[in-house]
């Protein structure tokens, strides 16, 4: 059984879901504030799969399990989001859960997930180490965003910290392996801020090409390890697997300070702000 | 602009989807057939990612960039499946589609993905390589499913065959690292059909533990390189990235025989089956 209550308090000081049930569900509301925007005022995608984890996990009592996201259309800073959560499959241990984000009529996000109850005696335990990186004291400011929207006041700058760490050749998998130190500085860590600060893999698929720059997610996928416990920052280990006609893919492996491994995802994203290095 | 045309050919000799088009998408119906199915007689997660990847590029006219596929409850073998598409974004280049599998009314599984068409100069590239293993000939056959449900004529073995190949200690991502090929002997090489074929990611969960078997995926998700261009077999990367109260998450790299990374997936499993080597 899970001791963790829903909605997670850090999760509601972070994205301020005014939360209902409904015969199958939460419905879950908030107006969108330049912390959970983009640098161009548009909806930040690790937003939307922040406030959708949230919701599935106060649908059903239980954490998240896996999540993926897909961005279907824009909102822009002052809107109302209205999530909708149905649970699709309410089984013992195991929920699957889908979300419908939209302002008024407009579908804007999709996210699809489960939720799920630990099992005594079950399959445990982490398969992989984490790289052995310097700490977030010795490592460079990072600012993630558009060439010439880098404002840290503006957008998730507010909220959000990143610092990037050098991974030894052998720690890179891929071209396109780089790794940022990240922290929320409201919130704490859960399942759904972790998304939120992981919203970066696009980076690394720009790192693969020798540029820099990222992308506009299509998509944002999710999975989760054990509770976020204690800590401040977090490491993103972030792989650029391809590129292919102006899309690409990319991995995220999300570490505590300790080294237990917090969550590993996957993202698509249009590689639409892609400059040269230097 | 792409050259395929969709339907591929080879998408439905594999599943027999009988489509026609709807105001927003398309409608696609098959019968559960013996080789589209679970050792157990139930629907195969591999078929249910497959058919709804022939039926997102088929509603778009593009082929498929990526998808997740939540599995929310089950059909046997000689139900009928109906598959609704709806396009819930249609761009110049990128689609956002929508697909839910039913049996009757019972929703069986949704799948959410993009389609897309490359950009004339986008980014372009492969930033990893394939590991360094042996030849399918010289790999030792392999045969998944449940301890003692291993007929090989039964279920997906009808049509796919498995063989294990070693990977360098050095290649060893994880302690769940293991490499299969894999080929299906029937619709060839396309983005659904090694979909269906790297529907085999929650064995390196268990290999991770030192345990064999595997479990039944809660989703499937794939993020699509380069169109499949020749060649019989393809190479499943797979690792066990951790275990948590009886549930597992792992990583599948899809590669071509000529080192082409085709896709790159992401599972979350119930691990049911599991039992120890030896």
């Amino acid at each position: 059984l899970s001791l963790t209550t829903f909605p997670r308090p850090g999760d509601l000081e972070f994205v301020p879901l005014a939360i209902e049930p409904t015969d199958n569900g939460v419905i879950g509301r908030f107006t969108l504030e330049p912390k959970l925007a983009r640098p161009d005022g548009a909806l930040f995608g690790g937003t939307a799969i922040a406030a959708s984890t949230t919701l599935m996990e106060t649908a059903t009592n239980a954490p998240a399990l896996w999540i993926t996201t897909q961005f279907v259309s824009s909102a822009v800073i002052g809107e109302e989001l209205t999530l909708e959560a149905n649970v699709v499959a309410r089984g013992k241990r195991i929920n699957q859960v889908q979300v419908n984000g939209r302002v008024g009529a407009k579908l804007v996000f999709t996210s699809i997930g489960s939720s799920a109850l630990g099992r005594e005696g079950g399959l445990d335990g982490q398969f992989l180490r984490m790289p052995d990186v310097g700490t977030p004291a010795d490592a460079a400011p990072f600012q993630p965003g558009p060439r010439g929207m880098v404002d840290p006041e503006s957008s998730f700058n507010r909220v959000s910290q990143f610092r990037q760490t050098a991974l030894a050749d052998a720690e890179k998998r891929t071209d396109g392996s780089m790794a940022l130190w990240a922290r929320t500085r409201e919130g704490g860590l859960t399942p759904a801020t972790i998304s939120y600060l992981a919203d970066m893999a696009p980076i690394a698929v720009a790192r693969g090409a020798g540029k820099l720059g990222g992308g506009t997610s299509l998509d944002n996928s999710m999975r989760f390890g054990p509770d976020p416990s204690g800590g401040e920052w977090v490491l993103l280990e972030m792989h650029g697997h391809l590129a292919l006609g102006g899309y690409g893919h990319a991995s995220v492996h999300v570490w505590s300070e300790d080294g237990t491994l917090l969550a590993y995802g996957g993202q698509t994203a249009n590689m639409r702000h892609v400059w040269d290095a230097g």
